[in-house]
């Protein structure tokens, strides 16, 4: 039977909750109710189809009391810094006297918090930090090339440009074509919508490589193509150690190049102006190059802020400045790439 | 009073004892002994002087219980995967009954060995874990440039080429000329030395720049040029991550480019040649270029296997190729680069 589950994201819906996004998007969960507060107080008719297109719809709710009969509360929203925003207790607290599992990427454990571990345990559920990586990683061997399998990486040219939606509609994508392909999650969202994965930025940093080439031997033994989600960009003044990490990791065969149409500067950090597209694109393959050499192939252009003319010309000019095939991969169909990028 | 220490290296000493090596060099301590039970059956009246020049002289025994009095044991050797080595159990027992403290940067945590930590605590000695970073690390902002310090890194073609060699001649040589600098450590062998700084390699991912740039904050505070010890390789296979966290954190105004004479592949992973050291100083600048943009001012260059003319063609050689002066730091004089790096 397929998992029941309920999506918190107060006051962030959808914009600012991209892991409840990303779960109505891909999961294969039944969601049964958003928590947003917000949106249930002026709205309390209102639901996830007012909102999104394409994607299964749901009741929005204020308060996980409103909500149907769910087997997971999923926290669907990252606040910046990764910490339990103290008024979410309530909800968790409940979901759990309701007998219900909690699933959630804060950098914060619940599975750590006294209060909500008790509980956990006194309704016998289960509190799954996503973000809790496994405890025996290790350094990376430098083995990924070698393996029987196709590697695709998408990387960009900022954080949140559509890195996990670029690779999971590129893998869903190829598994229509009847591909034999995977999908590596590096980040929460990934990790809940596949059910499995390790969350690459909580790794411990000398680790953080082995921890990518660790998912793509697992799964190149049972796949022929393995798409993996990037994470960050490599000018990022913050993240950048991640990016790197994945890029020497997988080993890409082929990369995939994320942006968003009209941003100018690393989102949050914007005093740091982001170079062409074409010119982080080539650091990437400079980057990878004495590692193990590999090639920008396709192009992702996020147009969300665009109107369906200027999108069309956008991902054209996009595609240019790259030198390869591009799409939006929401508006369009990431399908397109697959040609080039096989 | 200076602190006495006892330092750990069994058969490993001095060639595969690195942090041993780097704490008869640098460390403020008064070393009484280096504790290597091979060297000690071979021959019962070896010294440290027998096999390297330039530092402190001390008996080389077999067991702590051999050792003269000291204050603390340090760990000096790090094997492959920084486990605990069992057989070097009965030497740390005897060091905490002895009511010394044990200072450590293995992976495995000392104090979280239930039986150390109950001896430690029955004889009143601190476990110190050097590797454990603080728990409150966070994401970088992007602000070492605006620090008001010169900030030099050093950097290198692969681990173990002298970065923290480099760094720290550069520091002591800079600190002879008057100037007021300090040393940031960001690996175990720094921080014993430093008596302070964060293990950059340990930290989560995500917080690896994060965590650079907190040390480089806390001493612009106080000093006028910072001497960053860099750590792994940007074309390293493993732990280009670290290495990129530390370039984006620390946004230094000059690199310093460490390589070691005659090393063709990466160490450890031969399969992976090391391109022209000009090709790598290259690949750090255009890394560094869109977070903060600096250059390569200077090379040290690892003459250890060389003779003294060999060493000197070396090193004019290495100086030509990525056109900037260099030396080797430990045969010749740091000092020598810092006209070109101040």
């Amino acid at each position: 039977m397929t998992k029941r589950v309920a999506l918190l994201a107060h006051e962030g819906f959808p914009d600012r909750a991209k892991t409840a996004v990303g779960v109505l998007r891909y999961a294969d969960y039944d969601v049964v109710a958003v928590l947003d507060r917000e949106i249930a107080e002026a709205d309390p008719d209102a639901r996830v189809a007012d909102y999104l297109d394409g994607v299964q719809d749901a009741p929005i709710v204020g308060r996980t009391d409103e909500a149907p009969e769910f087997d997971a509360l999923v926290i669907g929203i990252a606040p910046i810094g990764g910490g339990l925003d103290e008024s979410w207790r309530p909800d968790i607290e409940a979901a759990l006297d309701r007998g219900a599992d909690v699933i959630s990427g804060l950098h914060y454990f619940l599975s750590e918090d006294a209060d909500l571990a008790r509980r956990a345990e006194a309704n016998g559920c289960d509190l799954w930090d996503v973000r809790n990586p496994p405890s025996d990683l290790t350094v990376a061997e430098g083995v990924a090339r070698e393996l029987d399998a196709r590697i695709v990486l998408t990387v960009g040219t900022d954080c949140s440009t559509g890195k996990m939606t670029t690779t999971r509609e590129l893998y869903e994508a190829a598994r229509e074509q009847g591909i034999d392909a995977a999908f590596i999650p590096t980040g929460q969202t990934g990790i809940m919508i596949e059910n499995w994965g390790i969350p690459i930025d909580r790794t411990v940093s000398d680790f953080t490589a082995g921890a990518v080439e660790r998912m793509c031997v697992e799964r190149a033994a049972e796949a022929d193509v393995l798409f993996v989600e990037g994470q960050g960009s490599i000018i990022h003044p913050a993240y950048s150690a991640v990016t790197c990490g994945i890029l020497h990791g997988a080993q890409p065969d082929a990369l995939v190049m994320c942006h968003e149409a009209g941003r100018e500067a690393i989102h949050g950090y914007e005093e740091y102006p982001i170079p062409d597209p074409a010119h982080v694109a080539g650091l990437y393959e400079q980057l990878a190059e004495p590692v193990a050499p590999t090639e920008v192939v396709g192009g992702a252009l996020n147009t969300r802020s665009l109107g369906d003319g200027e999108a069309r010309r956008a991902i054209q000019a996009y595609a240019e400045t790259i030198d390869a095939p591009a799409v939006d991969p929401v508006r369009g169909d990431a399908g397109d790439l697959l040609e080039s990028i096989l």
